[in-house]
């Protein structure tokens, strides 16, 4: 980072003497989301700096960009200019791109595409967002069964070095019907004179156009796969989709399940170009629904009220027993959520899961209830000499915390199964939501245990 | 998953009737993930349905299985079998599974293979884990400088069979220096008599084998590589990481985050295959942590014991405005935490990130005190004829929220930004911390705020 620093400092001075052949030389070896990083900084040269990149790597780090900063670049170049970016343009970037502009300039786009382009541009944008035909690309390498090893690395010259890869090449029939597909490995290490439908593999991982993309990228992890497939409602190939766009989506993925838990509607625009009002909008919602549903806590102390004023003491130690619940509940909840979106826990496990999570909760009830106690025998009632916390106040906060553990680990684990189970998405389910819940049962428990050991309350 | 669970029905007639060539039939073309997954459910047969497997899937199916399930196998396999197996796994898997391995069959495991390899397996042996060289394989592609193309697809089909990528091949000096990279594509793509040094790339993003495995997976991720070189302190080649493994490592790196998130002490053990005394050791500290640091709350709830004596209807709003100050804070916190993860947010923009959750949390706070007022008024005092619900105090409950969750968002983005900066891992700083900071300080707040404005309570 510090490197990238210097170099912005760098430029900005050359940019200041005017000395572009020196930027020029300056950032013509370096990385495209380098570059794309630096070019963050000067906004208002975005043009100048644009083009003194050689061709190739000024259309790999106009990818980089952040849309913002592509549409400020778009707008300022000319109609050639633009036709040099959309030609050099891998189809699922140009896509991706177009999503993000608005009406003029994805006219202008599109306008700067030749026709055939366009029609593929026009026939991806009409995939569902999310969606594996949203993600792929159309450039491929594509080989007959019949042809020899021989001809498909002669195909391979030939046609590459406009292909997004050409590690994985796809062996169809002559209407696209997905055959099976052979490697560059496979090819580079295979005798010339073999036939491609004897050495290709035809147990092949596939999924339709309208699959979900985190599906997509959970595949291709899983089967480490650097390319997959993407075909029609006839089995035919339409397009691929990389390992790097996997990537892209699995730390997408992770982000949105992390936001979901955090109790925040997700959004995939970057935290810094989403206005307040945008970010108030993700997050009043579930704000809103969790303080109602709080009303219930209120009401159970509501109804304990005379209780509770007969004995004030308890309610010192309410936010404790709440909050100890409430974590233990997430604890258990985030790990269920969790394990399920990586494939780890599945549904049928749940009685294995019940039954570890009751053990570890009556260890980690145990030994919060022993601290506790401990806590409130010799801090509160021998040293800080408050005698309203009795040894009868400490067996009621101990035996509810023991109580409230088991409880709360037990609804942090049912819970998210159950949404698994019903299709819904589990992550919702996770510690606001189980603290909300777990909050209420505590209370319950809490006063229902005083009630019953303390004479003076019934 | 129902075809896979209908295989191993299938299966597991078949082992019953003894029909060992039908097995062998049915799994040959299957996927290595999706063996594992099957195998799993036959921990008894393994041995014999793990000879049923062709020799290469076997090794790639060996490499997907569980370490428990592995361990089974290994034990039951002959020293001509295990010898086969080493011979079969690239250096990368072997390690990983060593790792696993208790020490009798890590000592068979090292004797089958040939001394060479066990004294790269040593080497790599020594690296901390979660470092690159902890990671990486040593089989890779190497060429010389001053070799033609052709020599070099010659190079590549002679040797390129064992190993784990040929797709980016390193070239090197012979003291192993490296000094650039050229692909397999490249190669491909351009003509014969072309010499290497003249076309390969010279910038070439590498790592430092004691690098952080995190900072490997997001290199790879940024840069887009299908495979990354790893040097020694002399800048000599000793390995390459490839995009598979970046894959496993995101996927682990944004589990551990979560965990963290949640209060829990990271594992990279699968949640299945933990023991309840080692789940509850990863839970426990901060339980007792959390539950000791809320200890100030109760402090703060004996300290105005008095005053809430004389207006208990105050007590029944504690849980709802501690749950929505937590709330509100844990949105911030998450979404500043996974934004420093995935590099969308640098300490740079503090004061952005902070002017922003300020007019955040006024509209969140806005929005819920007029909720929460609405309610008291209309549900609490109107409907349910709680007249201890005056417009005092919904006045009072209203601006405490407004305030508290101003605080919370601050609180929320500065922790973890604070973290950061000390070096500390921002992930720590998530919900549970900030709640039960937010507990205490909402509670000063809401105290605060009734004494001031409630009469009767000065």
């Amino acid at each position: 980072m510090e490197e990238i620093k210097d170099i912005s400092l760098k430029i900005d001075f050359l940019l200041e003497s005017h000395d572009y052949y020196s930027i020029k030389e300056l950032i013509k070896e370096m990385e495209p989301a380098d570059l794309s990083v630096i070019f963050e900084e000067f906004p208002q040269r975005i043009a100048t700096l644009y083009r003194l990149l050689p061709k190739d790597l000024a259309a790999e780090t106009f990818v980089e960009m952040e849309s913002e900063l592509q549409e400020k670049l778009l707008v300022q170049l000319t109609d050639s200019e633009m036709k040099e970016v959309m030609a050099e343009l891998y189809i699922d970037d140009t896509v991706d791109i177009i999503e993000e502009m608005p009406a003029n300039v994805v006219k202008r786009m599109l306008s700067s595409s030749d026709p055939e382009t366009r029609k593929i541009i026009n026939d991806i944008l009409k995939y569902p967002a999310d969606s594996a035909g949203s993600l792929m690309t159309t450039e491929y390498v594509c080989l007959d069964e019949d042809i020899t090893v021989e001809d498909a690395l002669k195909r391979i010259r030939r046609t590459g070095v406009d292909k997004e890869t050409i590690y994985t090449c796809y062996v169809t029939k002559p209407d696209r019907t997905l055959l099976g597909y052979i490697t560059a490995k496979k090819l580079l290490l295979s005798d010339d004179d073999l036939v491609i439908s004897n050495i290709m593999e035809t147990s092949i991982i596939f999924v339709n156009t309208h699959e979900d993309k985190e599906i997509v990228a959970k595949e291709m992890s899983k089967y480490d796969l650097l390319a997959l497939p993407v075909v029609d409602n006839e089995n035919r190939l339409v397009g691929i989709i990389t390992v790097d766009d996997a990537i892209d989506v699995i730390e997408e993925e992770a982000t949105e399940d992390i936001e979901k838990m955090a109790a925040i509607i997700p959004s995939d625009k970057p935290y810094l170009s989403t206005s307040p009002f945008e970010i108030w909008r993700n997050r009043i919602p579930w704000l809103i629904l969790l303080m109602l549903t709080s009303t219930f806590t209120s009401q159970i102390i509501t109804s304990f009220e005379s209780k509770l004023a007969s004995c004030v003491v308890l309610t010192a130690f309410i936010p404790m027993i709440m909050g100890s619940g409430g974590n233990a509940g997430g604890q258990t909840s985030v790990t269920i959520i969790r394990g399920l979106a990586i494939e780890e826990i599945n549904l049928k496990d749940i009685f294995k899961i019940l039954f570890k999570e009751l053990r570890v909760s009556v260890l980690c009830g145990t030994a919060l209830a022993l601290a506790t106690f401990a806590k409130m025998m010799l801090i509160d009632n021998l040293l800080l000499q408050n005698k309203a916390v009795t040894i009868n106040i400490a067996i009621v906060v101990s035996f509810t915390l023991i109580v409230t553990i088991v409880v709360a680990k037990l609804v942090g684990c049912l819970l998210p199964l159950i949404a698994k189970r019903l299709g819904l998405d589990p992550a919702v389910m996770a510690s606001p939501f189980i603290t909300t819940i777990v909050d209420a049962l505590s209370l319950l428990i809490y006063l229902g245990i005083a009630t019953a050991l303390i004479p003076g309350l019934n």
